[in-house]
């Protein structure tokens, strides 16, 4: 199956991408399909986060679906028709964990922008981004456990941003959360009613991107590098080295100044 | 003293059991003690929990206490009567502490069904379990800051469920807290009504074991595991191994089929 | 510049301390400043907590503010001044992460009295602090990153308080929290009115003051020790010790007595 077969229309690529004041808004397009994680579709998830790690144009990336919902998992279809394809299956759940730690390890900002459901990697996706907001009608599961298939990878993230109970319940029941557990539970940022969804997506991103690309680049990393660190001190010793790089930098330099001066700062990479 | 003679009454043991539908509703059964965990009920819960692991008629594990609250901690008195006796401490201690890792790691979902109170080494029983649901009554506390025992290996479970300043507030004051907090806090899952609790426990457990309980089985051996290890990349490629395993099996076949034929699927192990 | 005269009066030290009943409550005392971290100042806080480390009067240390708000983090005036003395910024951002792990390692509890506002290092003061109590006025932020210089030694002991969307929110954004938000991400304990933030201070401070200081500091040193362990057996194996050292102690023993005797406990070193 070619990747445009997949989309919404036989013209279109199963994965949108708009510039716009430095926010590249990224939108899964296999409507039809509950924009689920195909091959293909991780694929070119991949290729274009990694297209834009180097690209100084972007300074804040937006993943969006398109459709009835953000995205529902894997494509069962796919799976049933590799079952006991054993290389392909290994394949396909690598490419799909080395996209979602993608997110992670990348120097820009990442946000989900959540409408209608995120189930099983679909809510991995989320869970992977560094920031979320949601429409208040959204809803979050990763019911797995309901077709004998637990979610095991989806859950090495949904763990790293909620509590224990609450992930267990959603792992082990496969139950839908609404949009208002998932902000109880720390999942999402926040839920916003459906016609404001865009507006406060764009608004929290065009904050993110007012902000200088090299300070975010190495506080994103560093962030998530001091986190896996195996002690208090560790953390505190390998953030203090990178507090005292980001010193020196020429941005920390003009925005202490502007600061001071009481004037908007100039990035470097503006 | 005898286990027995710690009931409630002499014909009675001091931990029920009672089995319906791949339940098994574990009752803690010294109701003239709060339930407090003396060695015999620590060994009588170890022995049947160890009973449970293999029994494939068991497909969820609730724990509950008979009379006014759930579980008051370790038996003061037995403790007080062996204060200076230190192979009985640490034999004590040392046992109730593989009781509480027994729970984490047994291939059961166990749920604690919480009513009246859960304090010292009885809020550990409920952070121990993998899910939590509560009277709207119930009230939570690691108290033994109050009586000069700090409570230690509590907060080991404690401190994985509720972020440290939750944690912290609980065991420098040793205060009460109550099922809202406990909500809150990410300890328990819910909070109920009393007259609807049993109702609510239930439904959970029922929900649960309707499920695989190979899917059951390796999906919470891999949650545990996973967020133990030391970074990001090490969990996805335990839980990547443990996906494709789980891919392999019998009950992702049937359930991925009985998915895509949209009908209840069959398990292996009913 | 002199210590003094940084202060709110030639005549103050920039950190005032007075004790009342075992409670050493320490003000941050340069509020033209908005209290911030001046080397100075992180000096006589450093010094003071190591004085307190070994002194039977002191039970609990409160940490406030004077004037308008509680900690606006590092002087940027003295950062933009020593900018390209990287011996010096190495110096500052040490003495500082050493000064906030020298909270979490103090036998001392140690509450944050927090209000206006606590940014940057300030924020990361009260996140280093066991417990937080703010008005219901007072805001949070780590804005380091509208200035081109990520927050990245506060987020060290921001992330270990809150879940990772919120904590990326304030990095990335910078933006201000409410006291509310602060409650809802588990960053302080509760939010009170301002006329009452005194009282509800010294209330929880005096609960913590009347058990036993050995208890304490047993206590939270294993609490932060446990919570550093690769995995759950290790964590275990490091409480149970301590358990049992602590069972051993004369204050356990008084305290279980004075239980079962329904008397108010004698600590020893009261």
């Amino acid at each position: 199956m070619s990747a445009a077969a997949e989309a919404a229309t036989p013209n279109e690529d199963i994965l949108l991408r708009e510039d716009r004041d430095g926010i590249a808004w990224i939108t899964l397009n296999r409507p039809n399909a509950f924009n689920s994680l195909s091959r293909p579709l991780i694929a070119r998830l991949q290729e274009e986060l990694d297209r834009m790690a180097d690209d100084p144009s972007v300074r804040v990336i937006v993943i969006a679906g398109a459709g009835r919902g953000f995205c529902a998992g894997h494509d069962l279809r796919e799976v049933r028709g590799n079952q006991n394809n054993e290389p392909f299956i290994k394949e396909l759940v690598g490419a799909c964990s080395n996209m979602m730690q993608t997110i992670v390890h990348h120097p820009k900002p990442v946000i989900a922008r959540v409408h209608g459901i995120a189930t099983a990697a679909g809510c991995q996706l989320v869970a992977s981004c560094d920031l979320a907001i949601a429409e208040d009608g959204a809803r979050f599961a990763t019911p797995g456990v309901n077709i004998g298939l637990f979610c095991h990878t989806p859950m090495v993230a949904l763990s790293r941003n909620v509590s224990r109970k609450h992930a267990m319940e959603m792992l082990l029941t496969g139950e839908m959360m609404d949009a208002d557990d998932a902000v109880r539970f720390g999942l999402i940022n926040r839920a916003v009613p459906a016609g404001k969804l865009d507006e406060a997506v764009m608004e929290m991103a065009g904050k993110i991107a007012s902000k200088s690309s090299y300070t975010l680049k190495v506080g994103k990393r560093a962030f998530y590098d001091q986190l896996e660190q195996p002690d208090l001190k560790s953390a505190y010793d390998h953030a203090s080295i990178t507090m005292v790089e980001n010193m020196a930098a020429r941005d920390a330099a003009e925005g202490i100044q502007a600061f001071i001066d009481k004037r908007q700062p100039k990035w470097e990479d503006r």
